[in-house]
Formats: C-alpha cells, sequence, structure tokens
C-alpha cells in the first residue's frame, strides 16, 4: 500500500490524536496541563515501540526523550508539548482547549504551534513502520515543554544530557506551508535579547503643573530611546554590528533564488513601501540578516485614549527585543546596551533580561538538510522555498552550535493565516495529513541518501 | 458677638451643609448628580435671600448665577459644583460619596475641590448678613458645572451672559492654605494645550521579526517626540516662546519675598535637585513663569511589565499637556505643534485637541487683591504667600482677560495632603471653619477698602 493511501485511511485516527492533544491545557498557567501533556507524549512514544526518559531540571517542566529505531546513523527530532497563553480569551470564536473543525480547519491553541507536526511525526513513524518496517536509524524524539516561555532551561538540559541527543542531523519543530502551499524549510533562527527598562524619578506621580522643576522619567525614557536607534533602522548601539557575519555570494544566491511576494506582504502589514524602500534581494537580504532592535512595548503615564489627565508620571518602562544575526550574543549586547547608556549618562535606567536566545546558523547540504529538501520536492511536487534562518526565534542554538548538530527546519503545518500566538490559532486537516506523509518521506531519505 | 464666635456656635450646621454637598455625585459621569448638585446651589442661594438664574448652553450643565446685595461696587465670585471622577475607586478607604469624618478631618471626593470653599463662601454670606447686615455691593455667585472637564463651554457662556457678569473684582475658586497654614493668594493661572497624537502605520499588530522591514509606530512616535523637547526642559517646538512675556522687576520682586521651602519639595518628589539644579530666585522664576511640554502618557504595543512578548505594535498614542504662560495662546501652540511636525514630515502623526485653556495674570494692586491678601493677613495672623499665578490651570482667562475683571484667587480650604484629583480627597474641619472666616473679612474689606 502507498503511503499516502494508508495515511487517508488512518486520517481520523491520526485526528483523533491531535484533537486529544489540543484537549490538554498545557501552558506554563496550568502547570497540571503540562504534566497530563508530558505523559501523553510518553505513552504514543511508547505505544510505537519506543523507550522514553525524562530529562529533568530544577523548575523546568521535564522534558521528554523517546528512542526507537536502531542502526548506524541517528537522528534528533525537536517539538515542544507546551502552548502560548490564550489571552486575548475574548478575540476567540471558540474555547481554546476545546478544538473545533469547521470547512477543513481545526481551531485549538496549540494546533499549529507545535502540537499539528508533533502528532504528525507520531503519525509518521507508526505509518512508516506499517510501510518501510522499522527504522534503520536510531531515531531521538526529544519534546520539551518550556519553549513558549523562552527555553530558559534548555541550555542546561542539553548540557546535562547532551550526550544522549548526540545524533547525526536533527529535524527541528516546523516551518510553515506558504501561501502557495510549498515547504518552506530554514536552516537556522535569527536570536533574541528580549529585555525590560525601567526609569523611576519620582516618589509618585505628579500633577503636572511639577513638570517645570521635577525630571520626567518618560522624557527621559524617550531620550535614551532615540540613541538606540536611527529612523532608517540602523541600531545605534555601540559596537552592536561586530560580530555580525555577511552573507556570502552562496548566501546571496540562495535568496536570489528564493520566491518571495512582496506586494502580498505590503498588501498583509497594511504599507506602501518597506523600510529604506527595499525590495528585491536587498529586501531579502535585510529580511534574514538584519539584526533589528524593535521597542515591543512603552508605557508610562495616564493612557486612556480620548481622555485628558493631567500628570507628570514617575516611572516609565520599555520593551526591547532585539533580533540577532549570527554571530551576535545576546548577552554580549546586552552588555553593550548597558555600556551604551552608560556611556550617555543613563545610569538611572535598569535593564532587566527576558528570553536569551543565540542566533545560529546550519549548514544547508548536509545529509538531513538533503533529506528534508528532497522530500519537500516529491511530497509537494514543488520546489521547496529554502531560507537561510527563520526570521523568528527559537532555542536551536543548543542543538546545531553547542552539540554541533546539523539541523534543519522543514516545512511543517502551519500556514500563512494560523494565528500562531494569536487568538483562532488553526491548521488545515490537508496539511496535517500531508505533513505525515512528508515526514514518512524525509525519514525515509535520511535513511537512504548517501552520507 | 465676633464673626468668629458666631462661625463656632454654628460649626455643626456649615459642617451638614458640606456633608449634604459632598454626598452628591455631581460629575460628568452622573448627569442625575449635576442636576441634583445645581438644583442644591440654587436653593441655598435663595435661602440667604437670593436671586437666581440659569446660564444655559447647548450641551454643558447649566451654571447658577446668583445674586445678592446692592451698592456701588460688585464683586463676582467663581466657584463649580462638579468633582473629578473618583477612579482608581479602589484605592479610596471611604466611599467617595459618602463623607466620612475622622481625626477632623473630613473624606469625601469634592470636600477640597470645590465644594468646601463653595460652602464656606455660602456660610460667610449669612455669617456676613447676621453680623454685619446686608451686603453693601452688589454680589454676583457663579457656579459652573464643568470645570473639571475643561471648562469647555465656559469661554461661550461668558461671551453670551458676559453683562450679567461685569464687576469690578472677582473671588476665584480658593487656592490653598501651605504647610506652614499661610493662605495662598494668587492672580492668574498658567494656560494648557492638552493634546493626543496617534500614529498607527500597519493593518495590525505584526510578529516582532518583521520589524526588519515593516514601520514601527513605536519608533516614529519617539522619534517626533524627540524634536518637541530638549533634556534641559527647553520646547523646541518651532516659535514656542514667540509670545511669552519675560517677569517684570516688580514681578522679580514679588518671587523674592515669596516663601518656598525647596528642601520640602525635593523631599516630597523623592529628587536630589530640581531640573537644571535650579535654586532660589532662578527657580521660583521657572516654577511660575516657564512654559512645559510634558509627556502625561505614551503606551504602545505589549506593556505587561515582567513579562516578554515580541509584537511590532501597529500603532502608539502620547497625550502631551503643554503649560503655557502669558501671552501664549493654547491654539497657537497646536499650530506650532503641527507646523513643526509637518516640517519634520511626520504628516502621518494626528493631533486631537482635548483641553485648551488660555494662560491668564490680573494686576494684584486691584481693589479685591488687596482685599483678599489684607484679610488673608488678618485672620490667619501670618503674612500670606503672595504668587503671580496659580502653576496649574483654570478658565480664568474669559474673566480676567475678555471682561477684564481683576481677579484673585484667595487661600481656600485645600492643604498640601489634600489629595485633589487622587483617591481618599479630603479637608479639615478647622480649615472649613477658617475659610468661612476669611471670605467674610475680605467680603468686608472690598465693601470699604478705598477703591
Amino acid at each position: 500500500m502507498e503511503v499516502r493511501d494508508l495515511i487517508s485511511e488512518r486520517g481520523e485516527r491520526y485526528l483523533g490524536w491531535l484533537i486529544e492533544a489540543c484537549s490538554i491545557p498545557s501552558l506554563a498557567e496550568q502547570p497540571d496541563g503540562l504534566v497530563e501533556m508530558a505523559a501523553w507524549v510518553e505513552q504514543h512514544l511508547r505505544d510505537l515501540g519506543g523507550t522514553t526518559e525524562r530529562l529533568s531540571y530544577e523548575g523546568a517542566p521535564d522534558a521528554i526523550l523517546g528512542k526507537l529505531g536502531s542502526g548506524e546513523r541517528s537522528l534528533l527530532i525537536y517539538d515542544h508539548y507546551d502552548v502560548q497563553p490564550v489571552d486575548p480569551i475574548e478575540l476567540w470564536s471558540t474555547k481554546p482547549f476545546d478544538p473545533a473543525m469547521n470547512d477543513g480547519y481545526i481551531y485549538a491553541r496549540g494546533v499549529a504551534d507545535n502540537k499539528g507536526d508533533l502528532v504528525a511525526r507520531l503519525a509518521a513513524l507508526e505509518v512508516y513502520r506499517d510501510i518501510h518496517g522499522e527504522l534503520p536509524f536510531a531515531l531521538k524524539f526529544l519534546v520539551e515543554g518550556e519553549e513558549e516561555t523562552g527555553s530558559r532551561s534548555f541550555e542546561a538540559i542539553v548540557e546535562r544530557y547532551g550526550d544522549r541527543l548526540q545524533a547525526d542531523g536533527c529535524i527541528w519543530e516546523g516551518n510553515q506551508v506558504d501561501h502557495a502551499g510549498r515547504p518552506d524549510i530554514v536552516f537556522g533562527a535569527k536570536g533574541l535579547a528580549y529585555v525590560e527598562l525601567n526609569c523611576r524619578l519620582l516618589k509618585d506621580d505628579q500633577h503636572s503643573s511639577r513638570a517645570v522643576v521635577a525630571p520626567s522619567a518618560a522624557w527621559r525614557m524617550i531620550e535614551a530611546l532615540r540613541t538606540l536607534r536611527d529612523p532608517s533602522g540602523r541600531v545605534l548601539i555601540d559596537g552592536f554590528y561586530d560580530d555580525v557575519v555577511e552573507p556570502t555570494d552562496d548566501d546571496l544566491a540562495m535568496l536570489d533564488a528564493l520566491p518571495f511576494d512582496e506586494d502580498a506582504e505590503r498588501e498583509r502589514l497594511g504599507v506602501e513601501e518597506f523600510i529604506g524602500g527595499a525590495t528585491g534581494l536587498e529586501f531579502k537580504r535585510r529580511y534574514f540578516y538584519e539584526p533589528t532592535c524593535n521597542v515591543a512595548g512603552f508605557v508610562t503615564g495616564f493612557t486612556v485614549p480620548g481622555s485628558s489627565k493631567t500628570v507628570l508620571p514617575k516611572e516609565a518602562m520599555a520593551k526591547l527585543d532585539i533580533r540577532l544575526v549570527p554571530d551576535q550574543d545576546p548577552h554580549d549586547i546586552v552588555d553593550k546596551l548597558r555600556a551604551h547608556l552608560d556611556a550617555r549618562g543613563f545610569t538611572d535606567i535598569t535593564i532587566d533580561k527576558f528570553s536569551m536566545e543565540h542566533p545560529v546558523r546550519s549548514p544547508r547540504d548536509s545529509l538531513v538538510g538533503r533529506a528534508a529538501v528532497q522530500a519537500g520536492r516529491d511530497v509537494f511536487e514543488m520546489e521547496p522555498v529554502v531560507a537561510p534562518m527563520m526570521i523568528g526565534t527559537g532555542p536551536m542554538y543548543p542543538i546545531a552550535h553547542t552539540l554541533g548538530i546539523p539541523t534543519v527546519s522543514p516545512g511543517g503545518i502551519h500556514h500563512p493565516g494560523s494565528n500562531i500566538h494569536a487568538p483562532n490559532e488553526n491548521a488545515r486537516v490537508d496539511d496535517f495529513l500531508k505533513i505525515i506523509e512528508y515526514t514518512v518521506e524525509y525519514l525515509r531519505l535520511f535513511g537512504e541518501l548517501d552520507a
């Protein structure tokens, strides 16, 4: 029987698994849900004939490591069983943990990020076994539970259990299938330094008449921020670009071949043009290779729209999310931010670190990389979209850099309208079944291609 | 019988009036309360033997004009019967419209601003009559109901009914009694241009990975704001200082004589020094004669403290409260702000006007001014604190400038800890009784002093 036919025959069964997984509220705010979901993953890996162990780290939900198959080669798969919070809950049309089917779509928190891929991969292992027999390589299926809160313990877990995770290749959680139905395949991720800046200059908020003699935390923060970036988007933090690795000719060739519908993106954003009027190769270079310093949030004083209150705010708070490219180091960047502010006298602005993720790139001609691209071409019957890095962030660095495992994030279940991290998260049933088939194929190729 | 003795004898009666007035929720959010309070004021003016009429203007609560006494001279008194909103209600220790007595203090919304003064003045009229007989001048008691929402119709009301309001002097709502128990007396008010700036550059909030190509409303607003003010507090809006009238030598002499406890103010604010290290006469000059451009609020993106969310905000909003000094014009200043932003390319930032108040100064050697100062000296048995203007704002301009009536704001019921516009607003019973006595005395002097 063909792979595709078997998946079609078992569609309801695998969809049942997905609905079951999406019914479990596995998020940081509901620790019981995390525990239940970890057990669910464990049970499914065992049902597939695997052995499992828990990778524990103080204060973190256990990561699950399942092992199946044997052979000379070894493959690590990375997914996560936790999901984003559901707020703003009032914008959901259905209940986030009561999966709803409508017109070929499944709506549920986590269905696209990343339970859809996780379940599709579990299903693919069953299909592989029933069509091709036992896996001819050692598969290590790693599923962590802290990704959506920044994988704070993941580096420590990899350090503690690195010898059990070592492999010849790594399949990272799924990337999107694009608007044209092509699998997006990437070989790395941007990094992130997320910091909160706080400035407090007064005991209490004051009537704004006092602004004439009392210092303003609002102005202070605005003055400090304004030194960090110029209007073209260039980051002005002293030394910010020191460790940036410029794209090679090969990288630029990859970008040149990469399809990108700029009109659709402008339409989606609602803009006339991109920053600096970038287009074509220059647009793609910026998109994948430029770091950014973004103000994710800023609040001070009285902020009710359409109403007036005259207050001199005692404090101001800004959140910066600084996206990094190889080889910038998030901790080094925060040190540079501190030094930059200090050098300009802004010693009264504090910096607190939140998510800190290293950027990372992996080679695209590795065995696992070639398997993902060729399987994409075969199963989707279209040329995959191959890009150097995802422009978002994931904790890929400890695997791809520290352990040095060639890593690829193949096409996955989510599509451009999946509302990842947002209300009404959704995935298409057809994509779910397609990702099962795609997974079976790259597993087969990983076992068979020349090294 | 002495004035003081009679007030002491009738203390409970007048306190009863005050508690009654403070039990009425007369704020914009409760139009029924405004109606009830207007009727309460009307009834009390009639009980004193006065006639009343309503000064109506479309969409505004009626202002009440009461008339008592007769003679060559005429005096206008201005108060307001509306109060501030009560939010944040959870920070109140008692119910805002259920006046509570504790240790010589009365807690209620409006007790200090401005029902305490309003009721003290009504009481003073009764005491005056019973001690001195009929008022030897025409008193016009004007009580409006829109002050706490910016007196938006007050200019129009004064324009429509100006002939009935004309007088030889005006007593404005009460200023504070300071920490040393001295009445603060002022002859004008700073102005205000309160505007909301909005910038929206994207259809929706975006994942911050898009910051690399999509414009940021947050940065745009920060860049625009940064052009408006330098770190010393100097306002950089083109032409901002064109109409500022510098203090005269006489003004500076008044400031020199003005006591100001800088240490107490630094302590209260929690600062090491004032802006620019100002102290002494330079501090007082800034305090009373400098305009400001204050950021009363700024919000964009994700602002929950201690948590990270990576978002490129679609929009940003800032509230500026720009305090003005004579002869700046709030509408002209907003025009200048618009032109300033346009000249720098910030045509994508909108400006909406809220409170717009002209700054105003009145002479201090007028009959009513001399009556207020001399009565303060006599009743409080201390030298009053005489300052050119209040550093806050009130709708004094239509009276003091348009009608040209010499205006003074004498010491009133509130003290530095009165929490005006804030939770747990309060006034002292002793101050209430003292303000009744003070009012009787300046009414007497207004009738008797040489013109």
